[in-house]
């Protein structure tokens, strides 16, 4: 999917909705556990209940390689389900020398079909080139995530006067090597504040918004900070979403949750729109 | 495998080697293509012919991953296969919030039992703390990579007099998160003279080394640099020994180059020992 196409998604659908597909085999529901594949039954109800109120689905790998081979059977299957309308962004955060960044690349963009994969940048652009020369695909660098981590390396301050946080380098080297049309970062919500600073440099990039929901981070305050003409966002809510029952009535309510977070996206939009 | 039991294996084979199993399917002899797991017959037949030469084997995740699920079939495989008498690293540089990083542990440490997986350190202390809280595993921190790269980020001057690389901030912030028993460092032979260095600042920590090989890396100045009374080195080759030869030789071909790497090995420890 091309920027002019997920540019195109936000408009129809009126809302930046991505919903993580983080599915802990000990926390889904127990009547699935008669499915040969319980973690993919859930992934199907979530995305049937789901996919009239969200543009994207993020598969968070780790959940799945912790299964082991099953668990990639179930996330292949999970990518074929996922309708053709709906931006998919593999959540893998790899990063690697160049000739096996390239088998990742292969991985994420051929062998899975993903629009999308997160990458971490720590080393460097060797690591990163082999996902960017896929113009077609989307590269996901992480700039500033959500976590309290974030505080030991990503915000140090760097350069001769300190006048620079290692993010802030980060993506502005990172974006000199992809363009606005292949490269997003992720920017957590739980910086709101430091998240419209950062859209002031960057106001032609997408960023992938983590952190809504669970970790804390604010709808409103993170829209009114990065919202664009072009919408500019993908924010992500994983667990309030999947995990909203964990009884039979999981896709329901997981579908209502996700449609709430899509009205709350459509005033949001209408609103920057008259402004 | 513990740090005792590491040290032992060094003393006892008299080598440090660490051979990586960088499967490429599209660089595997093309005779074994008539079997039904060809990348599975490639390790196991480089195993069982340099077994005796190394006291490590390293599965770079990447080459089985795009692969797809037949991959991670290969993977477990490969990782059932190589005797229990050898230090077994996943290769898989993961990173990401708390809660995901938990299930990255649980895929390498308990679906496939490795004895150790390498980590990137950008998302801060909540990404790798779960790794470490294996105390009997292994979590392996990128430091100082040997790709170019490196210039890009982990060689950046921090602080507020810009007197500490970055990678240096890593490996200082990152010790006082694990222990010598349970944190190695990533430093690439590549950089012969930093790796001394860093060695001089970090006299107790193993060392996984990659580069030497096809990267350019030597081996005696890495060695001579950095080697330590309890050995304190992993040094990794992949292609140079696993891409020995082509054809039906490669295995032979592969013992033969591995042979030699460990001869020298012997040899530099048994130097390092009457200094």
């Amino acid at each position: 999917m091309n920027r002019n196409e997920l540019i195109s998604l936000i408009q129809q659908k009126q809302n930046y909705l991505c919903i993580g597909l983080d599915t802990d085999i000990d926390k889904i529901p127990a009547h699935l556990f008669t499915f040969n594949d319980p973690v993919f039954e859930f992934n199907k109800a979530i995305i049937d209940a789901t996919k009239a109120h969200c543009i994207s689905y993020k598969i968070n790998t780790a959940f799945y390689e912790a299964m082991g081979v099953q668990g990639w059977h179930s996330l292949q299957k999970t990518v074929e389900y996922i309708p053709d309308t709906h931006f998919v962004i593999a959540d893998a955060k790899r990063g690697d020398i160049g000739n096996t960044s390239a088998q990742y690349a292969r991985a994420f963009f051929e062998t899975y079909g993903f629009d999308a994969v997160t990458v971490a940048p720590y080393m460097g652009q060797d690591s990163l080139q082999p996902f960017l020369e896929y113009t077609n695909k989307w590269t996901i660098v992480l700039a500033l995530t959500s976590n309290k981590g974030s505080e030991d390396f990503e915000q140090l301050q760097i350069g001769e006067n300190g006048h620079q946080h290692l993010y802030e380098a980060v993506m502005t080297k990172v974006a000199s090597w992809g363009s606005v049309n292949n490269l997003m970062f992720v920017v957590g919500a739980t910086k709101a504040g430091q998240l419209a600073t950062i859209r002031k440099s960057f106001p032609e990039h997408f960023f992938l918004v983590p952190g809504i929901g669970t970790q804390g981070g604010d709808l409103s305050e993170v829209s009114i900070g990065a919202l664009t003409p072009f919408g500019g966002l993908l924010i992500n809510v994983s667990r309030a979403v999947i995990y909203a029952a964990g009884d039979e009535t999981f896709a329901e309510k997981a579908g209502l949750v996700a449609s709430q977070y899509a009205l709350s996206m459509k005033a949001l939009l209408n609103n920057f729109t008259n402004r």
